[in-house]
């Protein structure tokens, strides 16, 4: 790899930086390839190509294919929106949020779809379960506490699971008579989930 | 195409018989390609060839791969189905049904795989949405009734594909403790928006 540290004498903090950067770049690339192509129809060469660095990092950094499909697994879900959710509007929160449409070029929906892509093939599902069990499940369950945490988090994730595939689906904000009736009886239910 | 009534003087009912055999065969093909490699990745030549089909039949019979795509879709939705759930069981029937495993091998499951990677890409969900629009909010509309029921039953619907997710990532049966409390809640919650 060629860049401008290489012009002046190594520094750990210079190395260092650079190798998050390169990490970095190739966990983007690697995202948007797993994406569009899915986990066997991405290709390493591609996404080291994309990131502007060497193959061979790939396997240094995540270990290789399997590696870097997990690391970009857990990049798409991030657990620390989940522990700031209000349990006193949480319900109405989310409803609200899926009764607007779905902003079909933003980063965030980017990485669902890329997410439930890994969901339809067998090859890569173990591995999202894995990512979806420590970083989304997991979290929903200390957040959500109580009596039957494990089943109440479950199903609170299904929902909330399927009120996005549904957003996805439609792209477009529900009408105002059926959007305040949505809001209403989806609040009541994701709210009746949290109160113990 | 050659087949065994080209040698006899043709008759309108064996055309017919012969036409929908292939026209089935080519359908049965294209849900296997869309599936395993999307809607660009899939070519009208390798659909045909496993067909054992003629390139130039699927835009006579389907009018070119937009249409076949779409054939396809409803194809994998069964709306029938919808009209034989049970209004008094409904909510634990469908509890049931999702606490078990997924059964990765089974037709109804790889046709689920293939609606959810068509939602996944912007040249593919348009389609989905009618199909989905059409013959499952729909059927589920008609079927629920009474007061609010598009909200009703687009909640319902959405539930219903979170917990096919869900089940889909799991692929495992739940454990004996958890899966009394997710059947009761879930069962409860999905019968609440069954009755008016």
């Amino acid at each position: 790899m060629t860049n401008v540290h290489a012009l002046v004498p190594d520094r750990p903090v210079a190395r260092k930086r650079d190798a998050d950067a390169t990490r970095a770049a190739i966990l983007a690339a690697a995202k948007v390839h797993f994406a569009r192509s899915g986990y066997d129809g991405a290709f390493l060469r591609d996404i080291a190509a994309d990131a502007g660095a060497d193959a061979a990092l790939i396997n240094r950094y995540f270990g290789g294919k399997d590696g870097l499909f997990a690391a970009a697994l857990k990049d798409s879900i991030r657990p620390d929106a989940i522990s700031q959710w209000d349990r006193k509007t949480f319900g109405r929160d989310i409803a609200k949020m899926m009764a607007n449409h779905a902003h079909q070029d933003n980063e965030r929906m980017h990485a669902f779809q890329f997410l439930l892509r890994a969901a339809t093939s067998p090859a890569t599902a173990p591995l999202l379960n894995e990512a979806v069990q420590n970083r989304f499940l997991g979290p929903i369950r200390a957040w959500i506490g109580g009596e039957q945490a494990p089943a109440r988090a479950r199903i609170v994730a299904s929902i909330f699971i399927g009120l996005l595939v549904e957003r996805l689906i439609r792209d477009e904000p529900l009408a105002d008579n059926e959007r305040e009736a949505f809001i209403e009886r989806t609040g009541t239910l994701l709210q009746s989930l949290v109160e113990r």
